[in-house]
């Protein structure tokens, strides 16, 4: 009883805590750290400031103008809030130009890094929600929608991050958030969900209760992941099984074996199916070289494989930002 | 006489006919098999599931969704239509998903295809309709817009093609449907000046005949196509002959000829258009050479050439969504 | 005195000038015949007209386009304006299909090219105190916003050059106007900071006059360069003062030399960042090779020597619209 009244206490507390400047400066120096952790962004610094803030600033606002983009609010609207926006900015010029390099040496210090990827993790909480209330505002009873906006304020930067590195002029076509969900994307997701559900009483729980516990949730597997350094996802069970139920069914199958000339023997498209496999792009032939044929079983194998690759080859984005 | 009634009659039947759910279901269910005939995309629907659904419901939804970014309207707002998305999703899943790929195998059948194919392109005929009346509303008496939004609404898939293919991590920068147009964009451009025309009473026919006529066409061509698998428009001859009245001016010879030296000689632009076909792309430097040089007849040839090359290489996409 | 009065009557005369129609046909022109002298243009005009005529749209009311998506506007508001978007038309069909290439010709010769130049560049002043104007009537007291519409509506066409390249089937990520900043970009973003200045009371003078100045060394700087055919900006010297002033602190240097192991030792992003160095793009690795190790010193010159280089390879692309 008297603990309960405590957690209560708490949830309040914390539904009431103000994002800044403390949790904002926090969540803009975590970004803009991720940010300087790309591949080639140092020197993209060094050749084009201004390149380098704009994409800085979609790092630290990119669900922000993601969302608006979704809601057809102005996405420049981020920019008008001067106090966030030259906050940023400092942050910008000190991790990329300060003299001895003073910050980014001091907040790369684990423990220092932890404590703010920790208060990174609280502003998701916020922004999710925020995304969450502004879509009900607007579509009162689509649930789509909410978890869409949700999601989008909560991990925009990563959502938009095949444009952000436009910026920076690189292009990889071949990977992005969706194709590939990283950790934050996934998280943000559920979250947008919950509070979605929540939103619309389908989920019966007080806001400050879930709120308190999906904060806390962010925080320590964050903390987790980064002390133990592994990106691996604590849902990865969840998510095989819910796979390996829902999506191996035959059409995979059918295309390498048997099963397709059976049914698509007298289908006018096939000779379509086939030209445009054989304009298909160098990475799909490669794919389906690499696919075993045949049976649903070896079908699922290779598609697991595929996944790995995958896995591999985005090593490098895992900071992506969020 | 009596035949009059009866076709004025059926133009109002038709006119009132609901596209939910039956035509709906065919329109989903069309956008989401040639979703599942495009290369690689099996391999996508394995890779990640979250991935092929947003690409199906850009299929499905794409021309709301442009429209809505066009005119500065929530692109979520498909979204909000939850029947439409449920059922698209269900569709989706059972195209890409379904055990014993049952949905697959039987519409992939030539004659429950063609009933599929000539409803949805009933369901075009009301979109057009639904843009250009939408865009009316807004601009009244711009006929541009009209058309650009009657147009988008009915061929969006086509034309966020390259950004859908994006989401699937496929970049096909080389092609787009406004480089090189296939017969369902085609098409509906032609709808939409139609109708455009009718909403500003430059074009003096009644809504609901129209509607007929238009629809009919669309149906009975369709059919044709998928009965002889010919992807022949039947434009080809007026197309040619506007093209070859319009567009075959001398610039083209003058920039391969001497025509150009004499004009361009003693100016300024010269160094940089000569030091930027230098910079040209892989592509544009092979067109450059594989062209004939100077008179404008053989400029003629050149181009067209170019085009039958365009049409080969692009032969795989032509059933692209649309 | 007398001569303040004269100035001040000009000031006056020049604010109420008219764009429409002779500034806008100026600007019409030039714009398109920087189009047609891109690389590849002329393949594309006779491949898809209706992409050329696209593009062309896009170089002509690009600026109106940009700034409309960024205010969330609807972008096609500028296809209502019939009479401005049926003079572009006009413009864009004789410069690029006209029989004997005769307006091309004429307009290509120096004198001719000057006085349209000249006249282009007056409507760049009206564009972008347009912008900043519409951005205080939506965003009152945000200066950022006013300079990002202003600049946006100015130099539109340059800033989304990377799209209008995708309508005609050209993609080169590697660049854009925010890596590389060509001069009319640059003046644009001067002009936009003074007149949001001047329109929020911080920049104490009065509208017309900085009309006058502005406009003033637009047309005399754009003369300059066409006559000396130099595409060296006026400010290059200054900009080098803060280039080097502002942004070559050491974290260039640490990432090359050993203060990085130093401060980044004990870091558990150390590894993300080596593995993502390793999957990053040719170029990027490129420019790692190339940069000589070490001291801050070195740093400078290997960033300046990547500046140069990527002016050398921008070559071509200079004369982009604006």
């Amino acid at each position: 009883m008297d603990t309960v009244l405590d957690v209560d206490a708490l949830a309040h507390g914390l539904a009431n805590l103000s994002m800044f400047p403390y949790f904002d400066i926090a969540h803009y120096i975590v970004s803009v750290m991720s940010l300087r952790e790309q591949p080639g962004a140092l020197e993209v610094s060094r050749l084009s400031p201004l390149a380098c803030w704009f994409s800085s600033m979609l790092f630290c606002f990119g669900g922000a103008v993601l969302s608006g983009v979704m809601l057809a609010e102005p996405p420049v609207a981020p920019l008008s809030n001067g106090t966030g926006v030259l906050l940023a900015t400092l942050i910008w010029y000190l991790v990329f130009y300060c003299p001895g390099d003073l910050l980014y040496c001091c907040t790369a210090l684990l423990p220092l890094r932890l404590v703010l990827s920790g208060m990174k993790e609280v502003t998701r909480t916020w922004k999710v929600l925020g995304g969450v209330t502004q879509a009900h505002s607007k579509y009162k009873d689509s649930l789509l929608v909410m978890i869409a906006i949700g999601w989008a304020r909560g991990a925009g930067g990563g959502l938009i991050s095949n444009f952000e590195q436009l910026v920076r002029g690189v292009w990889r076509p071949e990977t992005n958030e969706l194709l590939k969900m990283t950790y934050p994307t996934k998280i943000t997701l559920i979250g947008a969900v919950l509070f979605a559900l929540q939103q619309t009483q389908y989920f019966p729980v007080q806001k400050h209760h879930l709120m308190l516990v999906y904060t806390v949730f962010l925080v320590a597997n964050k903390s987790r992941m980064m002390l133990t350094g592994s990106s691996a996802s604590p849902f990865a069970p969840i998510e095989s099984v819910i796979y390996k139920t829902l999506f191996l069914g035959s059409p995979y199958a059918a295309l390498t074996g048997g099963l397709q000339d059976s049914c698509m023997g007298h289908d006018a498209s096939t000779s379509t199916s086939t030209s445009s496999t054989s304009t298909s792009s160098s990475k799909n032939r490669a794919a389906v070289k690499k696919r075993p044929a045949a049976s649903s079983d070896q079908g699922k194998n290779g598609s697991l494989q595929t996944r790995d690759q995958n896995q591999d080859q985005d090593a490098g984005s895992n900071k992506k930002s969020d």
